[in-house]
């Protein structure tokens, strides 16, 4: 078995192989596994354009598919990672499902709920904390994103987030 | 047309028809309903231990089918009725469908982010905002949770929420 810090690398160019599925799609490029006993048991990457639904992030996806895998609405034991500081919506749902750890790539200044507009891992009035880990692959997320919007500017995709 | 404090009566006795319809389904009893021009263009209850899907929250439900029925995830112009202040996870839907206003019942001390534990509602660093009344059908609302947990206690039900 490899460390703690091999895995989360593993892992998070996983997320990543899926947010480079999502900027196929013409989508921002955000992807998310969910995995538990070093297997990764979902997946998902962002769809909000293609399905024309708001709640369909990577990590909502993942998560649904997650509970599905388990026949279970508790993630318990489980960790999330995702290139991009998840957004309100998705920390949300990461307490909802009792999500065990988060790990991510790069901050979201404008969305995240993670540090940058809130701390809510990190709300003890809440019935659910989690562990977090900022920061893996935190280059290689970065650019994704600069890829994406670059390609925007130039006018080969018409897309917008949120 | 009804003024609009009739319709917003109107609307939360919709919503809290369906929160009974989770009831019947031992689910705890949300239901919501998304209005456009007058209009009910969907509704949802909590379906989330009978799916066993930590996102299947009243309001998730209800901004996922409104959004397959206008075909845009922008729910622009929409109001949404729920008989509880929604949480973390409803809120930030709510705020990626650009839903324009939220009427609920009751508060929601442990979870609720409408005035309980947050006010994202009026959080001006984020990208949209909507407006807010709260305490609609309030009474009913709440004997309608006192009811449901009630019947929990006396073992009629298996439940538990969140």
């Amino acid at each position: 078995m490899k460390n703690d810090a091999e895995n989360d690398i593993l892992f998070m160019c996983k997320a990543l192989k899926f947010a480079r599925e999502a900027f196929r799609r013409m989508e921002v490029p955000i992807g998310a596994v969910i995995v538990k006993d070093d297997n990764i048991i979902s997946h998902g990457y962002n769809l909000k354009e293609r399905k024309r639904i708001a709640t369909k992030h990577a990590e909502i996806i993942a998560i649904e598919r997650a509970c599905k895998a388990l026949g279970n609405w508790r993630l318990t034991g489980t960790t999330l990672y995702v290139n991009v500081e998840p957004c309100i919506m998705c920390v949300g749902a990461i307490l909802q499902a009792r999500i065990q750890r988060v790990v991510f790539g790069c901050n979201d200044d404008k969305f995240g709920a993670l540090g940058s507009l809130y701390d809510m891992h990190d709300d003890k009035r809440l019935n659910h904390n989690f562990t977090l880990k900022a920061g893996v692959m935190r280059q290689e997320s970065i650019k994704l994103l600069q890829d994406f919007f670059a390609a925007i500017r130039k006018g080969r995709l018409d897309c917008n987030r949120p």
